[in-house]
Protein backbone atom coordinates (compact mmCIF):
# COMPACT_ATOMS: atom_id res chain seq x y z
CA UNK A 1 0.00 0.00 0.00
CA UNK A 2 2.77 2.44 1.21
CA UNK A 3 4.47 2.10 -2.34
CA UNK A 4 1.61 2.61 -4.55
CA UNK A 5 0.67 5.63 -2.78
CA UNK A 6 4.01 7.05 -2.81
CA UNK A 7 4.03 5.58 -6.70
CA UNK A 8 0.02 7.50 -7.21
CA UNK A 9 1.34 10.70 -6.10
CA UNK A 10 4.36 10.91 -8.37
CA UNK A 11 2.66 9.82 -11.17
CA UNK A 12 -0.13 12.11 -11.33
CA UNK A 13 -0.02 14.71 -14.40
CA UNK A 14 -2.26 17.75 -15.45
CA UNK A 15 -4.22 15.97 -18.60
CA UNK A 16 -5.50 18.60 -20.89
CA UNK A 17 -6.94 16.21 -23.54
CA UNK A 18 -9.99 14.75 -24.80
CA UNK A 19 -12.48 12.89 -22.14
CA UNK A 20 -14.52 9.86 -23.10
CA UNK A 21 -18.54 10.80 -22.90
CA UNK A 22 -19.04 8.31 -20.21
CA UNK A 23 -20.61 9.17 -17.41
CA UNK A 24 -18.42 9.54 -13.80
CA UNK A 25 -20.55 7.16 -11.32
CA UNK A 26 -22.16 9.71 -8.77
CA UNK A 27 -20.80 7.26 -5.80
CA UNK A 28 -17.33 8.12 -7.64
CA UNK A 29 -17.64 11.65 -7.53
CA UNK A 30 -18.45 11.70 -3.94
CA UNK A 31 -15.69 9.93 -2.74
CA UNK A 32 -13.58 12.72 -4.85
CA UNK A 33 -15.69 15.73 -3.30
CA UNK A 34 -15.15 13.82 0.40
CA UNK A 35 -11.05 13.60 -0.14
CA UNK A 36 -11.46 17.49 -0.83
CA UNK A 37 -13.26 17.56 2.22
CA UNK A 38 -10.89 15.73 4.31
CA UNK A 39 -7.88 18.20 3.64
CA UNK A 40 -7.00 20.21 6.34
CA UNK A 41 -7.73 24.23 6.81
CA UNK A 42 -6.07 27.08 9.05
CA UNK A 43 -7.28 26.92 12.54
CA UNK A 44 -9.99 24.18 11.19
CA UNK A 45 -11.73 27.09 9.77
CA UNK A 46 -13.38 24.51 6.60
CA UNK A 47 -13.29 27.60 4.12
CA UNK A 48 -13.61 25.45 1.20
CA UNK A 49 -16.98 23.92 -0.11
CA UNK A 50 -17.59 22.36 -3.32
CA UNK A 51 -20.10 21.82 -6.52
CA UNK A 52 -19.83 18.56 -8.61
CA UNK A 53 -21.95 19.13 -11.88
CA UNK A 54 -22.73 15.96 -14.16
CA UNK A 55 -26.16 17.55 -15.09
CA UNK A 56 -25.85 17.80 -19.02
CA UNK A 57 -27.82 20.65 -19.34
CA UNK A 58 -25.86 22.42 -16.67
CA UNK A 59 -22.63 21.61 -18.03
CA UNK A 60 -23.61 22.73 -21.30
CA UNK A 61 -24.14 26.06 -19.76
CA UNK A 62 -21.24 25.85 -17.49
CA UNK A 63 -18.98 25.00 -20.58
CA UNK A 64 -20.33 28.08 -22.44
CA UNK A 65 -19.66 30.37 -19.83
CA UNK A 66 -16.06 29.49 -20.29
CA UNK A 67 -14.14 30.84 -23.15
CA UNK A 68 -12.11 29.94 -24.76
CA UNK A 69 -13.10 26.02 -23.86
CA UNK A 70 -11.10 24.44 -21.56
CA UNK A 71 -12.85 21.33 -21.04
CA UNK A 72 -15.49 21.06 -23.45
CA UNK A 73 -15.31 17.15 -23.35
CA UNK A 74 -15.38 16.59 -19.56
CA UNK A 75 -18.60 14.48 -18.35
CA UNK A 76 -18.29 16.36 -15.00
CA UNK A 77 -16.46 19.32 -13.08
CA UNK A 78 -15.98 19.52 -9.66
CA UNK A 79 -16.02 23.87 -8.44
CA UNK A 80 -14.39 24.85 -5.72
CA UNK A 81 -15.99 27.58 -3.65
CA UNK A 82 -13.60 29.18 -1.06
CA UNK A 83 -14.91 31.41 1.86
CA UNK A 84 -12.00 33.67 2.60
CA UNK A 85 -12.47 34.24 6.28
CA UNK A 86 -9.45 35.06 8.78
CA UNK A 87 -8.07 32.26 10.76
CA UNK A 88 -7.10 34.80 13.16
CA UNK A 89 -6.65 38.52 13.69
CA UNK A 90 -5.49 39.30 9.89
CA UNK A 91 -4.39 36.10 8.78
CA UNK A 92 -6.39 34.16 6.01
CA UNK A 93 -4.97 30.63 4.98
CA UNK A 94 -8.20 30.45 2.39
CA UNK A 95 -5.70 30.15 -0.31
CA UNK A 96 -4.20 27.43 1.19
CA UNK A 97 -6.84 25.84 2.29
CA UNK A 98 -8.46 25.29 -0.82
CA UNK A 99 -5.21 24.31 -2.68
CA UNK A 100 -4.68 21.31 -0.34
CA UNK A 101 -8.31 20.19 -1.40
CA UNK A 102 -7.55 20.70 -4.48
CA UNK A 103 -4.76 18.33 -4.69
CA UNK A 104 -6.48 15.97 -2.31
CA UNK A 105 -9.10 15.78 -5.05
CA UNK A 106 -6.60 15.32 -7.83
CA UNK A 107 -4.93 12.73 -6.26
CA UNK A 108 -8.33 10.68 -5.20
CA UNK A 109 -9.01 11.77 -9.43
CA UNK A 110 -6.33 9.69 -10.21
CA UNK A 111 -6.87 6.66 -7.61
CA UNK A 112 -10.55 5.64 -8.83
CA UNK A 113 -9.01 5.73 -12.88
CA UNK A 114 -9.72 9.10 -13.75
CA UNK A 115 -7.52 12.05 -15.03
CA UNK A 116 -8.03 16.27 -14.43
CA UNK A 117 -6.32 19.34 -14.16
CA UNK A 118 -6.27 22.03 -12.35
CA UNK A 119 -7.27 25.33 -13.69
CA UNK A 120 -7.78 28.01 -11.53
CA UNK A 121 -6.37 31.03 -13.43
CA UNK A 122 -8.65 30.54 -16.69
CA UNK A 123 -11.61 31.40 -14.48
CA UNK A 124 -10.27 33.67 -11.85
CA UNK A 125 -8.11 36.11 -14.55
CA UNK A 126 -9.62 39.73 -15.41
CA UNK A 127 -12.14 38.47 -17.52
CA UNK A 128 -13.56 37.02 -14.30
CA UNK A 129 -15.79 34.15 -15.76
CA UNK A 130 -15.66 32.63 -12.07
CA UNK A 131 -18.78 35.57 -11.82
CA UNK A 132 -20.50 33.83 -14.81
CA UNK A 133 -20.12 30.16 -13.24
CA UNK A 134 -21.10 31.45 -9.47
CA UNK A 135 -24.26 32.73 -10.80
CA UNK A 136 -25.25 29.33 -12.51
CA UNK A 137 -24.15 27.31 -9.35
CA UNK A 138 -26.42 30.06 -7.45
CA UNK A 139 -23.20 30.49 -5.49
CA UNK A 140 -23.63 33.44 -2.70
CA UNK A 141 -21.04 36.86 -2.59
CA UNK A 142 -19.19 35.58 0.56
CA UNK A 143 -17.92 32.91 -1.69
CA UNK A 144 -15.64 32.72 -4.45
CA UNK A 145 -15.45 30.01 -7.30
CA UNK A 146 -11.78 29.87 -7.80
CA UNK A 147 -10.82 26.25 -9.33
CA UNK A 148 -12.65 23.91 -11.49
CA UNK A 149 -11.59 19.94 -11.96
CA UNK A 150 -12.92 18.50 -14.58
CA UNK A 151 -13.48 14.40 -14.23
CA UNK A 152 -13.44 12.13 -16.67
CA UNK A 153 -11.77 8.80 -18.25
CA UNK A 154 -8.85 10.41 -21.06
CA UNK A 155 -8.73 9.54 -24.59
CA UNK A 156 -5.18 9.79 -24.82
CA UNK A 157 -2.13 8.98 -22.52
CA UNK A 158 -1.40 11.73 -20.39
CA UNK A 159 1.81 13.73 -20.87
CA UNK A 160 4.15 14.22 -17.66
CA UNK A 161 5.25 18.20 -17.49
CA UNK A 162 8.86 18.98 -17.72
CA UNK A 163 10.44 19.43 -14.65
CA UNK A 164 13.80 20.25 -12.86
CA UNK A 165 15.60 17.54 -11.54
CA UNK A 166 14.68 17.03 -7.84
CA UNK A 167 18.25 17.35 -7.11
CA UNK A 168 18.06 21.17 -7.74
CA UNK A 169 14.90 21.93 -5.09
CA UNK A 170 15.52 19.76 -2.55
CA UNK A 171 18.43 18.73 0.15
CA UNK A 172 19.11 17.63 3.48
CA UNK A 173 20.21 19.96 6.58
CA UNK A 174 21.01 23.20 4.18
CA UNK A 175 19.50 24.93 1.15
CA UNK A 176 21.55 23.57 -1.84
CA UNK A 177 22.97 21.28 1.25
CA UNK A 178 23.66 17.67 1.45
CA UNK A 179 22.46 15.60 -1.34
CA UNK A 180 18.41 13.68 -0.94
CA UNK A 181 18.74 12.28 -4.16
CA UNK B 1 -5.30 0.37 -4.21
CA UNK B 2 -8.26 3.01 -4.96
CA UNK B 3 -9.46 2.66 -1.49
CA UNK B 4 -6.25 2.70 0.31
CA UNK B 5 -5.78 5.68 -1.21
CA UNK B 6 -9.07 7.14 -0.90
CA UNK B 7 -8.91 5.86 2.98
CA UNK B 8 -5.36 7.58 3.51
CA UNK B 9 -6.73 10.61 2.55
CA UNK B 10 -9.82 10.36 4.59
CA UNK B 11 -7.83 9.23 7.52
CA UNK B 12 -5.40 11.85 7.84
CA UNK B 13 -4.96 14.06 10.77
CA UNK B 14 -2.83 16.63 12.25
CA UNK B 15 -0.82 15.21 14.97
CA UNK B 16 0.40 17.73 17.77
CA UNK B 17 1.82 15.07 20.45
CA UNK B 18 4.62 13.99 20.78
CA UNK B 19 7.15 11.81 19.07
CA UNK B 20 9.58 8.91 19.55
CA UNK B 21 13.01 9.33 19.29
CA UNK B 22 13.97 6.77 16.70
CA UNK B 23 15.76 8.71 13.70
CA UNK B 24 13.47 8.28 10.14
CA UNK B 25 15.51 6.56 7.47
CA UNK B 26 17.00 9.10 4.83
CA UNK B 27 15.47 6.88 2.39
CA UNK B 28 11.58 7.84 4.15
CA UNK B 29 12.41 11.25 3.95
CA UNK B 30 13.79 11.74 0.50
CA UNK B 31 10.05 10.03 -0.54
CA UNK B 32 8.22 12.14 1.42
CA UNK B 33 10.59 15.06 -0.68
CA UNK B 34 9.59 13.61 -3.55
CA UNK B 35 6.06 13.68 -2.77
CA UNK B 36 6.45 17.13 -2.16
CA UNK B 37 8.49 17.96 -5.22
CA UNK B 38 5.69 16.18 -7.35
CA UNK B 39 2.73 18.33 -6.80
CA UNK B 40 1.61 20.58 -9.56
CA UNK B 41 2.49 24.04 -9.70
CA UNK B 42 0.39 27.49 -11.46
CA UNK B 43 2.29 26.98 -15.39
CA UNK B 44 5.14 24.78 -13.91
CA UNK B 45 6.86 27.67 -12.27
CA UNK B 46 7.82 24.70 -9.39
CA UNK B 47 8.37 27.72 -7.06
CA UNK B 48 8.99 25.07 -3.63
CA UNK B 49 11.99 24.22 -2.84
CA UNK B 50 12.30 22.13 0.49
CA UNK B 51 15.05 21.35 2.94
CA UNK B 52 14.53 18.19 5.55
CA UNK B 53 16.94 18.83 8.89
CA UNK B 54 17.83 15.88 10.39
CA UNK B 55 21.45 16.72 11.99
CA UNK B 56 20.37 16.68 15.33
CA UNK B 57 22.77 19.39 16.18
CA UNK B 58 21.24 21.72 13.58
CA UNK B 59 17.88 20.48 14.85
CA UNK B 60 18.39 21.54 18.21
CA UNK B 61 19.27 24.99 16.93
CA UNK B 62 15.95 25.18 14.73
CA UNK B 63 13.84 24.18 17.53
CA UNK B 64 15.75 26.70 19.50
CA UNK B 65 14.72 29.61 17.19
CA UNK B 66 10.52 28.49 17.90
CA UNK B 67 9.31 30.03 20.66
CA UNK B 68 6.97 28.89 22.09
CA UNK B 69 7.97 25.59 21.01
CA UNK B 70 5.56 23.07 18.57
CA UNK B 71 7.67 20.39 18.03
CA UNK B 72 10.25 19.66 20.31
CA UNK B 73 10.49 16.19 19.97
CA UNK B 74 10.35 15.50 16.29
CA UNK B 75 13.63 13.60 14.74
CA UNK B 76 13.30 15.30 11.91
CA UNK B 77 11.45 18.35 10.40
CA UNK B 78 10.93 19.38 6.54
CA UNK B 79 10.85 22.92 5.51
CA UNK B 80 8.82 24.06 3.21
CA UNK B 81 10.65 27.12 0.70
CA UNK B 82 8.64 29.60 -1.66
CA UNK B 83 10.05 31.60 -4.39
CA UNK B 84 6.89 33.74 -4.78
CA UNK B 85 7.59 34.63 -8.62
CA UNK B 86 4.39 35.54 -11.03
CA UNK B 87 3.07 32.83 -12.91
CA UNK B 88 2.33 35.40 -15.65
CA UNK B 89 1.44 39.37 -15.45
CA UNK B 90 0.74 39.69 -11.88
CA UNK B 91 -0.68 36.68 -11.54
CA UNK B 92 1.26 34.71 -8.73
CA UNK B 93 -0.13 30.97 -7.86
CA UNK B 94 3.38 30.10 -5.09
CA UNK B 95 0.79 30.01 -1.96
CA UNK B 96 -1.41 27.42 -4.15
CA UNK B 97 2.36 25.89 -4.96
CA UNK B 98 3.38 25.47 -1.75
CA UNK B 99 -0.30 24.28 -0.23
CA UNK B 100 -0.37 21.44 -2.56
CA UNK B 101 3.47 20.35 -1.83
CA UNK B 102 2.63 20.30 1.62
CA UNK B 103 -0.39 18.16 0.75
CA UNK B 104 1.29 15.90 -0.94
CA UNK B 105 3.93 15.43 1.39
CA UNK B 106 1.46 15.18 4.58
CA UNK B 107 -0.04 11.98 2.73
CA UNK B 108 3.34 10.78 1.81
CA UNK B 109 4.20 10.78 5.28
CA UNK B 110 1.07 9.07 6.68
CA UNK B 111 1.24 7.00 3.88
CA UNK B 112 4.89 5.77 5.58
CA UNK B 113 3.56 5.05 8.75
CA UNK B 114 4.67 8.54 10.53
CA UNK B 115 3.00 11.29 11.62
CA UNK B 116 3.29 15.66 11.04
CA UNK B 117 1.47 18.62 11.34
CA UNK B 118 1.22 21.81 8.91
CA UNK B 119 2.64 24.68 10.67
CA UNK B 120 2.47 27.71 8.97
CA UNK B 121 1.39 30.57 10.51
CA UNK B 122 3.66 29.96 13.79
CA UNK B 123 6.67 30.82 11.71
CA UNK B 124 5.45 33.67 9.38
CA UNK B 125 3.18 35.41 11.88
CA UNK B 126 4.86 38.94 13.41
CA UNK B 127 7.60 37.77 14.67
CA UNK B 128 9.41 35.98 11.93
CA UNK B 129 10.52 32.85 13.58
CA UNK B 130 10.90 32.26 9.80
CA UNK B 131 13.96 35.02 9.26
CA UNK B 132 15.65 32.72 12.11
CA UNK B 133 15.19 29.59 10.24
CA UNK B 134 16.00 30.53 6.69
CA UNK B 135 19.59 32.01 8.72
CA UNK B 136 20.07 28.43 10.06
CA UNK B 137 19.09 26.75 7.42
CA UNK B 138 20.98 29.09 4.67
CA UNK B 139 17.56 30.20 2.65
CA UNK B 140 18.68 33.12 -0.12
CA UNK B 141 16.90 36.08 0.10
CA UNK B 142 14.53 35.30 -3.01
CA UNK B 143 12.81 32.25 -0.66
CA UNK B 144 10.77 32.68 2.41
CA UNK B 145 10.50 30.25 4.54
CA UNK B 146 6.94 29.17 4.15
CA UNK B 147 5.63 26.22 6.87
CA UNK B 148 7.46 23.11 8.62
CA UNK B 149 6.37 19.79 8.49
CA UNK B 150 7.91 17.48 11.78
CA UNK B 151 8.36 13.85 10.88
CA UNK B 152 7.86 11.12 13.09
CA UNK B 153 6.58 8.07 14.66
CA UNK B 154 3.73 8.91 17.25
CA UNK B 155 3.90 8.29 20.72
CA UNK B 156 -0.10 9.28 21.12
CA UNK B 157 -2.69 8.28 18.64
CA UNK B 158 -3.74 11.22 16.79
CA UNK B 159 -7.37 13.14 17.27
CA UNK B 160 -8.76 14.13 14.33
CA UNK B 161 -10.58 17.86 14.46
CA UNK B 162 -14.08 18.03 14.67
CA UNK B 163 -15.47 18.66 11.73
CA UNK B 164 -18.92 20.24 9.67
CA UNK B 165 -20.63 17.67 8.38
CA UNK B 166 -19.76 17.05 4.72
CA UNK B 167 -23.38 17.79 3.34
CA UNK B 168 -22.83 21.09 4.64
CA UNK B 169 -20.11 21.89 2.40
CA UNK B 170 -20.81 19.80 -1.15
CA UNK B 171 -23.60 18.98 -2.97
CA UNK B 172 -24.39 18.52 -7.06
CA UNK B 173 -25.25 20.68 -9.54
CA UNK B 174 -25.46 23.92 -7.00
CA UNK B 175 -24.63 25.31 -4.01
CA UNK B 176 -26.71 24.11 -1.35
CA UNK B 177 -28.24 21.94 -4.57
CA UNK B 178 -28.60 17.72 -4.82
CA UNK B 179 -27.51 15.87 -1.77
CA UNK B 180 -24.05 14.36 -2.40
CA UNK B 181 -23.68 12.79 0.92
Amino acid sequence: MENAMLTLIQSRTSYRGPYASTPVPRADLAAILAAGLSAPSGCNKQTVSLVAANDPALLTKLKAAIDPPIFPTAPAVIFVLSRPVNAYRDKCFAVQDYAAAIENMLLAIRALGYESCWYEGHITDDDRIDLKLAALLGVPKEYRVVCALPVGKALEPPRPAPKKPYAERAWFNAFDGEEAF
